[in-house]
């Protein structure tokens, strides 16, 4: 099965996890996420981003990289419940890299928002 | 093109930018937060999904989605790129995702964490 | 001197460094952030707390500690710079601080606070 | 009562939490928080981190500015947590940010550290 497949898929899970589709709080982590409101699921982003770094962290001391790959896809997970809460899915994610790509694509975008914050952040002074 | 196709054209674009395969930091972003190492691309991972939170909280104030979705296309692309550093890849977080899914899957799992971090964090006290 | 007139000093330093007091973002790094708006700085506070959090890890394995000295003062910094931004001091700050404190204070509020998330997150499911 | 005797007090009430001190897991949050280890109170900081920054944006939109406090008071509370795991206090902040400090200090440091990254990130490729 297609990583399209899966992420798919379980963005229709979560989808069918939103309060206005029967998800029941009670019963379901993503339900009762969705219910709590975006600052339930920001902040857990913001939270699973830590622990991304933290077990990155850890791999270059010696530890499994499963774990970086467990926090990696909490990080997605968590991800894909807030662009579930907005009307978006992975896909539209996935167009967007896929949009930026190309010949100079991805490369040229970042370098030129590197070489925009340089001369914001480190102007003429 | 399947998202799967996408984020593995991505990963190897990421892969060919690691300074033993040649990327050069003069030229590429990617090869450039490759070169300084795990700290550089680990910080823009808080940093992006610090922009992932300012974005939906714009969002959910009447700016366009769109915002949103290039924030987290951004932090999943950096995301990528400490995947790529440490061997890793995309397909590696969608079979972890796709590993706790199924019948009782996510749910479960998102569940017993939940429960097991209240039973720790909220304890008898 | 006491932290007291030091955090106050830092707080005039930024204050006088609004652009409404004069503050030249050609010349100022603060003023700058400042000029720049909230998600200039905001976006600071997520990259310093992820830089705080490597910074320990480093310490975990044997780094100098002062670079967690310096990564805290950094993040504390910035977090001053938006309290200046929304008329706020460090002196709220510690004064909030100083209300949670007490017989009780500090530990009863947090505990509260975790217990509630347990009740929310854990709950009955 | 000055800002460093609360902070100083505040130190010495977390000092007294730690598990050699006789800081009890299952009365006190702080407690707990210690005995859990490093990886329990980072990821506080990660997301208390967030906290500040939604709440930021909320003032922007309209809500008390109390709610921005009460999140930086967090966020530095659960910043002195980890201070004091690895032995140092608030005062070693303090006096970091009061060494930048001074005719040049914080803006010329902040300046070159802005400089210096915008030579790496954005250089002349």
């Amino acid at each position: 099965m297609s990583s399209n497949d899966s992420l798919a898929r379980l963005a229709a899970v979560i989808e069918s996890r939103k309060p206005a589709q029967g998800g029941d709080p009670d019963k379901s982590y993503v339900a009762r996420l969705l219910h709590k409101g975006p600052d339930a699921f920001l902040k857990k982003i913001g939270e699973e981003a830590t622990e991304v770094v933290m077990a990155a962290k850890d791999v270059d001391h010696g530890a499994d990289k499963a774990k970086l790959v467990y926090e990696v896809a909490d990080l997605w997970f968590h991800s894909m419940i807030a662009l579930a809460h907005y009307g978006l899915t992975p896909a539209d994610v996935v167009a967007e890299l896929e949009r930026r790509e190309g010949t100079s694509g991805i490369e040229e975008k970042a370098l030129r928002k590197a070489e925009h914050r340089a001369t914001l952040e480190g102007g003429p002074s």
